[in-house]
């Protein structure tokens, strides 16, 4: 059932109460410096304001405690309404109020807001009634940094002061004490302490190598989707990243997605030019298009796991979660129209099975993307068989009872989805899987079925992926997990540390046996104390070191230390191997 | 050690004397056609012909017969030397035999070639004596293409007349034969009927489709690779497939491969122009380069499942085995010089493992692929480095006893390499494999290790495959095995089939036997004559089949029908299963 997002709007508005006081302050500060914008954000504010000086530590402080000043005396905030010819009077030495101002229809009414008697900003409010209202917020300037006027590089970089504000003193630090910790976590800077990836620049942006321990993650999450889904009857394709324009003239990417593509060659001079595939869909459909089909052989679902290319901007890219290759789960099942309910609701099943598995489960939320009838271009398709694909759609998503909410021009061009969105240690939140109906591309395609009474029809398309992108799965597991992965799907799983020199041909012996047993196991054999190997290999988060000094090697015993589990020594090997494969057996989290 | 490759010169002789009879017999029934060039090949010879009339089948027989009558005559070849006037004049009316006249040296004395008094071409010879020298020999024209003159599309299209030629009937025929049976095996064509793969013209040429049965087969070689390979201490990584312009020009590609690589953007006009990896070796360099190294972390190996893409022209194209993009079992090893002989040797052991397990071993040959100093162009480095590298590798080979044929201009630019050339069912000899050293790169990286003694140096840099390109490896298995992969390769290696629908519930209930077992099973339940069902799945090259009928329902038994297995009733599935298991476990051949 669809869920509406509610806001907070008297949060916003105090918190956009809380801008004015910070222009007032920097104001009584600073006579000179002009005011542009200071909307409120998801965990404050910001104020853009145009000052000769590049805003230190310090002064920060002197505005901080400006504004406490103001807050305590308690000053009201009041609307005047003036004409647009008042208006840029009063302005007319800001060139960005001005601005705004020009922006307004001719004969609009202006609205400032006086907060006290010496100091008023153009705004169109609400306010709350005074600053006393605002006495118990904690806030806290926490950044400036540059930002261009209204965004576009060609015009002035102005300073942006960004403040967090919460209702409470308390709320305020905690949040900045979970920002603290979500820092540690960060995937883009603990994955590369942890070696799991790392960038160059000559190689570029958003192009993450894969180190050999992250590059191990992602081999064993490939491994266990490929299999789970053969298990549950998808059918493995490997179909090429690129192709000729034509491929995409059909599908409809080069008008609606040309921008987004990475393309070969130039279409006024080459006879052929070929783009990197942004999706898999129209090379998937060639298995299905490769045999004539009946409505027996349905439902057909093709399974691989494929490499896209999207051409991001460079601003938008980070660590694993933005990027301009990645690998993903992707899978197309083609059904008839009384198969399609019972077949997302697996595809469902099937995403819900990996997160849970994961440990991600609790992080998600879904989204039911819908087209905007309102920006047709960007779709194809009539506006009846964009009813008909969402009606679907919603009768499905309420009859599983899956809580939803609508996302208007979210769609796909080609049909509507549900996105299943997780939220990064930052709280910034991204789509990790998507599963969508499609009744459009079949047609473009010419896929077809012969259907009982010998007419031929086209399939309804679920466009899905189980675990979404590798890339962005391993950034989530790293932050959910702080690095200390879960036993089945850490690097190295074992580290065997020998205490001296003496005991390097026992903790080889060790290793071994552990290796034999499908185990993946280092060794450190330096000769270093033993604290600083056991501290090396904690700070790699590696779940179970096996410390062997002369007692072990004499009992033929070994000692162990591993997260949730007492220091232990005297411990049998084989006892230990079989309580490993049962951890790595039950994939436990 | 190093093998001459020795050439039959007697037997081109021959061949090309043939050619002479053809000619002769062509210009007698068509005094009007202009000959060209009619050089001998590895199974025949043919002659280009300009004529106005396309040559039909009728023709052809009239020419074979006119061959042998002129072959009984036992005819003498007889030179005479004359000058360029006296050969310009002679072949005026001919414009191809006066170009090539035109291309020699003035004052170069010219051959004529007599064949009885009545013919003569423009020839450098040699010839055999007489025709009767030829008359045992086997020959049949087999086809007539078009073919441009000097292979240039801007000349006129001549007729292109091959013919098989051997020394014996006998050796004609087998070789007719064995080209009969290789037509059968045909990657090309039994790939596709095998629903292996496919290619689209609107995807593009060289970009296959791998179908669900031919992914399969990739997949589970890629897994067994990727295993056998982190057994012997490989660590995998994942790399992008494209990079900017920078990391080529430090490569050094930019400058010596980048008319085959395909590159995405341009230079005059964008900020970054991006191009996709036609080899990874400075990405996988990246994981070496992410922290310091010393001589006690070395040797360090890296493998990747590895995508690439080559520009191949059009015309070079071929099924899977030359194709624009491709994923190999890539890997590099970076050593110390006192590492280099064991690691090579361990690389090549490695190769030869694969080989003889896939079954490709006994097809297998070596080349030694060095510079060529009269091209310095084409490579880095300096003669003497160039020197050292190939002496290295030549010690190396000479000391593990390999046969090797030395090709020379086939080194990589930056270092020389061992090729194992495999043939495909028409004799075409391809490398799959590729054992490379390399000096040179690790300095333009600036790879380095600390030495025992404090010194930063280079290290040796092995580049490797363990099994080639997947796609390749799998157009020769299709051929090798004409499609009746061994059982552990199968895409399916069981097929029930129910003998009537009254049987299909305990099809099924034995097929979920087999899957739980973790055996790749199908069923055929339709209502089709058991016949059929039978041939079907024979001509999917399906190893055992499983029927159940009546009466194996009644005693729960099985039927069996497989390869190399007569067909046997009263079967326990129990321990036909464990019969699978170990056909599977040891990859029998």
């Amino acid at each position: 059932m669809e869920i509406i997002e509610k806001k907070d709007l008297n949060l916003e508005m105090s918190r956009h109460s809380l801008a004015h006081v910070l222009a007032k302050a920097i104001i009584s500060i600073y006579p000179n410096a002009k005011l542009a914008i200071g909307p409120a954000i998801d965990d404050g504010f910001y104020y853009d304001i145009d000052l000769d000086k590049s805003l230190t530590n310090e002064d920060i402080s002197i505005i901080e405690k400006r504004m406490k000043e103001i807050l305590n005396k308690s000053e009201r905030f009041v609307k005047k309404a003036i004409s647009k010819e008042e208006a840029k009077k009063l302005f007319k030495d800001n060139e960005y109020k001005l601005e705004i101002i020009d922006e307004l229809k001719d004969g609009e009414e202006v609205s400032i807001y006086y907060l006290g008697e010496d100091f008023f900003d153009l705004c169109r409010g609400p306010h709350v009634e005074s600053t006393a209202n605002l006495q118990n917020f904690g806030f806290k300037i926490h950044s400036v940094n540059g930002a261009y006027w209204r965004g576009n590089e060609k015009n002035k970089m102005l300073q942006r002061v960004y403040v967090y504000a919460f209702k409470t003193k308390k709320e305020l630090s905690d949040y900045v004490n979970m920002l603290e910790e979500a820092k540690k976590r960060d995937h883009n800077k603990l994955g590369r302490e942890l070696q799991l990836f790392t960038t160059v620049d000559y190689i570029g942006q958003g192009l993450p190598i894969l180190l050999p321990r992250g590059a191990k993650i992602i081999q064993i999450l490939q491994r266990f989707v490929e299999d789970e889904e053969s298990k549950r009857g998808w059918m493995i394709t490997k179909t090429p990243f690129m192709a000729k324009s034509d491929l995409y003239k059909i599908s409809g990417h080069w008008d609606h997605y040309k921008d987004g593509m990475f393309v070969l060659g130039n279409e006024e001079k080459d006879k052929e030019v070929f783009a990197l595939r942004p999706m898999t869909c129209p090379f998937q459909y060639q298995a299905y298009l490769n045999q004539a089909r009946s409505y027996k052989d349905l439902p057909l679902r093709y399974n691989e796991t494929s490499t896209l290319f999207r051409n991001e901007a460079s601003g938008e890219m980070h660590g694993l979660i933005r990027v301009r290759q990645f690998t993903i789960s992707e899978g197309h099942l083609m059904c008839r129209p009384d198969q399609l309910e019972e077949e997302f609701k697996s595809c469902l099943e099937l995403a819900i099975y990996m997160l849970k598995t994961l440990g991600l489960y609790e992080d998600a939320s879904y989204r039911f993307s819908q087209w905007d009838e309102n920006d047709k271009e960007k779709y194809i398709g009539t506006k009846e068989q964009w009813d008909e694909a969402q009606s679907t759609m919603k009768k499905i998503l309420d009859h599983l009872e899956i809580p939803y909410v609508v996302g208007i021009g979210e769609a796909a061009f080609y049909g509507p989805k549900l996105d299943i969105q997780i939220k990064n240690v930052f709280g910034k939140e991204d789509t990790l899987i998507t599963i969508q109906i499609d009744q459009m591309l079949a047609e473009k395609f010419g896929m077809e079925y012969t259907d009982k009474d010998g007419s031929k029809k086209n399939p309804y398309i679920i466009h899905r992926t189980s675990i979404g992108c590798y890339e962005r799965t391993l950034a989530y597991l790293i932050e959910k997990y702080a690095g200390a992965f879960p036993l089945w799907l850490s690097p190295e799983q074992v580290k065997v540390l020998s205490l001296t020199e003496r005991n390097n041909d026992y903790a080889k012996l060790i290793a071994q046996q552990l290796k034999d047993e499908g185990i993946r196991v280092e060794t450190d054999l330096r000769n270093e104390k033993i604290g600083y190997k056991i501290r090396e290999a904690l700070n790699m988060k590696i779940p179970y070191l096996i410390i062997v000094g002369d007692e072990e090697e004499q009992n033929k015993t070994i000692s162990i230390r591993g997260r949730g589990f007492e220091n232990k020594s005297g411990l049998n090997l084989s006892d230990f191997i079989i309580r490993l494969q049962n951890e790595i057996k039950s994939k436990k989290i």
